[in-house]
Formats: C-alpha cells, structure tokens, sequence
C-alpha cells in the first residue's frame, strides 16, 4: 500500500500546520536548502501514522503510544512522491504485575525510487497474550 | 498565542491520518484507556509546530530540523482544550568549518489549565551569526 503526496496535499496540511515557504511557495522554496516545494516533516510524520496503523502490526490490538524515539527525516518529500513504510520490531518488554508491555517497532518510509526518506521508533503500549 | 482544539478538528485529521476509535467516535472512545475522544498525538504534534513557527524562536530563520528527541504525550487532547508552547533553549552547537549550527530547543505543549500535554525537542538547524 502506497499514499501519494500531491502538491496540494501538501499545501494544504503546511498552511494548518507549518506555513513555512519551503512547503507553501513554489518559487521561495527554491531558494532553500530543500530546492523546490517539499513536505512539512509533520505531514510525512502524520502520513507514517497512518501507514503503520493499516499494517495492523498487532492484529486488532490498536497502537497506542507514550512517545517516539529517533524519530528522522532523512529526505525530503516531493509532490508526487509515493510513500510507503515497513516496520521491524527492535524490542519487547514486560512486567509480572502489569497487563501491557512495551513493543518498540522502528518504522521507515520509503519513496517510490526505494529511498528512505524517514524513520521513527514509536514506545508502543500493547497488552500481554492471555495465558 | 493559544490554538483551540475541536472535535470536528480532531475527527478531520483522524480521519485522514490516524483512523482509530479513540479518535474518531466519541462512544467507542470512552471504551478505550483515553475514556473518550481525544485528538491524535500526531495531531498535538502538527499543532505544536505550528505554536513553534508562530513563535519564531529565531527571529527570521525559518524552523529547519534534521529530526526529534524525546517527543513523549503526557496527557489526553480533549475536543475544547486549547494549547499553548513553550520552548527553552538547551544547547547551541557549532563547527568551525560549517555556516550552520545545531539548536536544541525543547518545547512544551500546555492545556488552560495549565497542564503539559506534549514535549519534544527538535534538532534545529541554524545559521551562525555573520561575522
């Protein structure tokens, strides 16, 4: 499953959410360090949440999240660009006296030509498989 | 400057980013650990942004990050509340060799009752004063 990144996708989510020129004005975004209209590092974070919650990487179980670690934007996003994430699972922990454990599952997403563009490592709560 | 969060706002972004019951439907939700509809944590994120670009902490420079440590959710969004940051300057690294340096700003997101619902701390990048 891949999500397309139109460019008025991504105008639209920077003008709620980050008005900045790099992802709002074609011609000012040129001048900067991106070279051209990029994604708010937000919307592709937002994106990613997405994507990770239709892989079900629990089955039915829900993500639910204290935080994130290592959370990267390691490429910019382009309109047009087709996005989709695979996830690996880096951690389990469990207490006796708890019913929930913590999963970390470090997602990347990757753009249409293979390369990573982002990463980030959810602090997933998940509940413990009834013995 | 404070930003008001709805419930229409919190279902619109759900609905295109996190598809799950506790932020989508306000019955489902009050099964759930949140006990009713709460906004995305994706969502205080991209709300939090947009705090951070209004309170343009380096005066011009636009906001530029290589990524996020520490982003954690502290406490539920509910439909009404309504959220203000706070940043705190933490460290300012520079290379002789580069025109740019590393600005770690932590942010924190409050409700009206003064309660911190968000942290994060973005890895900025910044250009170092003309000489």
């Amino acid at each position: 499953r891949e999500i397309e990144v139109t460019e008025a996708d991504i105008k639209r989510f920077a003008a709620e959410f980050d008005p900045q020129p790099y992802h709002l004005d074609n011609e000012a975004a040129k001048q900067t360090a991106f070279k051209g209209l990029a994604a708010s590092g937000w919307h592709t974070a937002a994106i990613a949440m997405r994507l990770a919650v239709e892989c079900r990487p629990f089955g039915p179980q829900p993500l639910l999240g204290l935080g994130v670690d290592n959370l990267r934007w390691r490429l910019r996003v382009r309109p047009g660009d087709g996005l989709h994430a695979e996830g690996e699972l880096i951690s389990v922990a469990t207490a006796q006296n708890r019913p929930q454990g913590i999963a970390l599952v470090k997602w990347t997403l990757y753009n249409q030509q293979g390369e990573a563009v982002y990463t980030f490592t959810p602090i997933g709560i998940v509940p413990k498989r009834p013995t």
